[in-house]
């Protein structure tokens, strides 16, 4: 095994996902486990960590960083938010120290927490993020370019011309399709053994994208079709996805309003491949080209981070992709 | 006691209200029960209607009208829907006579049922709705007037200038916002000892009124202000509530689109006296001015329904308020 460089962790809400890195970034072993920061009481996070890296810790004296929402209150330790316009540099020299016991076998070690990003909208409204600042760095999109992480919470995420997050809008998209499906009136009507239905999906974009579709009345709407039979049981489902990312694309276009992205430009997709492919199609229907993101973009953007704080001293190297 | 002349039933989805009513419609008893049609199976409707008022039904020969879900597909007989343009007159030549049997003690009777709304807008998109349409009748809606039923399913109804319902529009804002506050990670933010809290209700007014709040950002947006300590733990509630309100009374006004309404008329809000006051608060700070309804809305539908099919003679008299 080449020499290890970087133990790096993406430590989400859900999983813990560990990553023994050698020169430029090669990811040497990989790990993961479900000790995300919801399911780790507090004061457990060194043991949780041990747990699962004990053995790289005892093994290896190399740097250790994280990201994601081990990072957040309800974390190992809360590390500030940085204000946009922010990069990986200004990340580099912002990074929260947490001190890390492996045991009596391993030297002390310091764990290097990236930080989230705050931005204020230009009517004072705050926004947050933890976790998809280091995505996104990682995911080489351009400079003036806009982003999109689909997912429970979506973030549209635009950068300035020197390639730094400039500002970003997060949507509650996929917490509240969950919500609608297990808990609503219309989660009633669907056939829980239903397949894909893009049909359906894509008539859902539609309506989700119509400047008037209010969500509040385009899901009763939805509940309607499916009391019609307008849209079978087995698609309501999809319909009720295309509706919420229908209306998340309409009124992110409309309103991102600094705009450092050119209207025409191609936005990139950060994230699950299929959920992805979702918003690669409804963004197709909003007249919108997509493309996805490059590999690896969370372990990229770590090394990138790393490498800004001198932790590692090489720059990644794309053959590892 | 006055001789009674109808036996009126407002049969929804959680209760059954049942009354007794004379001559232009004077209350002479009035119960209610638990048995909504979610509370009775398949076969059950006959039995709870003798449970609740069976002593009625054997002392008095007088005609059964029923409005509300029990005329669903999941109530006592589907009464089909009726198209919009509909007032009472044609409500009265398409009730769905559902056979009673009050036992041997008493006559074979028939309920009447009133049928529910349905009503398609220009895009094709369908909406209904079962029971508001006789509180609407009996709510004292001037011809070319909008008036707004809040609660779990909003409608925000319209009327022609022969005064018969035109159009409605149906917002989930009620619903989603008890999802929102039992299951969301918002909910979580919540003070549940919280009291009122209206100036976070206002702000949170304002962002939902405002043209560019996608409901799915602004909701996050306010687990953000919760995080930063900007609305405190114990507006949280009257906050989202006041976000999703703003969404619907936006949406609406800017949608309704056959308007037969004045922009600047007076609307008309009919139900819960608590609601109608937080929604009176939020048109107020829409720049639309409202009333609150003529008292007894539902029954006085149900009388005006009943008189217009011949089952009662005398018409709704107003000192019955």
């Amino acid at each position: 095994m080449p020499d290890p460089r970087l133990i790096a962790l993406d430590w989400g809400t859900s999983n813990l996902r560990a990553r023994l890195l050698g020169d430029g970034g090669a990811c040497l072993e990989e790990r993961s486990a479900g000790c995300g920061v919801m399911a780790v009481p507090a004061g457990g996070f060194n043991a949780a960590l041990v747990d699962v890296c004990g053995d790289w810790l005892r093994a290896h004296a190399v740097p250790l960083l994280a990201s994601g929402m081990v990072g957040s209150r309800q974390g190992w330790m809360e590390a500030p938010y940085l204000a946009c316009p922010a990069g990986p540099a200004s990340a580099a020299t912002a990074l929260t120290l947490v001190p890390v016991d492996a045991g009596p076998a391993a030297a002390k070690r310091t764990l290097h927490v990236v930080p989230g990003l705050c931005w204020q909208d230009p009517n004072g409204v705050a926004d947050v993020m933890r976790g998809e600042e280091t995505q996104v760095w990682g995911a080489g999109v351009a400079a003036g370019g806009l982003c999109v992480l689909p997912g429970t919470h979506s973030k549209w995420v635009w950068t300035d011309p020197a390639g730094r997050i400039a500002g970003f809008r997060t949507f509650m998209t996929g917490e509240l399709y969950s919500l609608l499906c297990q808990h609503s009136i219309l989660g009633r009507l669907m056939d829980p053994a239903a397949g894909e239905d893009l049909a359906s999906f894509d008539a859902g974009v539609r309506r989700g994208l119509g400047g008037s579709a209010v969500a509040t009345h385009a899901i009763f709407a939805a509940r309607t079709a499916g009391l019609m039979g307008t849209v079978p049981p087995s698609g309501l489902r999809d319909h009720l996805s295309g509706i919420l990312i229908g209306a998340e694309i309409g009124g992110a276009l409309a309103e991102s309003p600094p705009r450092p992205h050119d209207a025409d430009s191609t936005l990139t997709l950060i994230g699950d491949e299929g959920l992805c492919r979702r918003y690669a199609r409804a963004l197709q229907l909003a007249g919108r080209a997509s493309r996805p993101a490059q590999a690896q973009a969370t372990l990229r953007g770590q090394w990138i981070v790393a490498n800004a704080a001198g932790l590692v001293s090489s720059p990644f190297l794309s053959q590892n992709e």
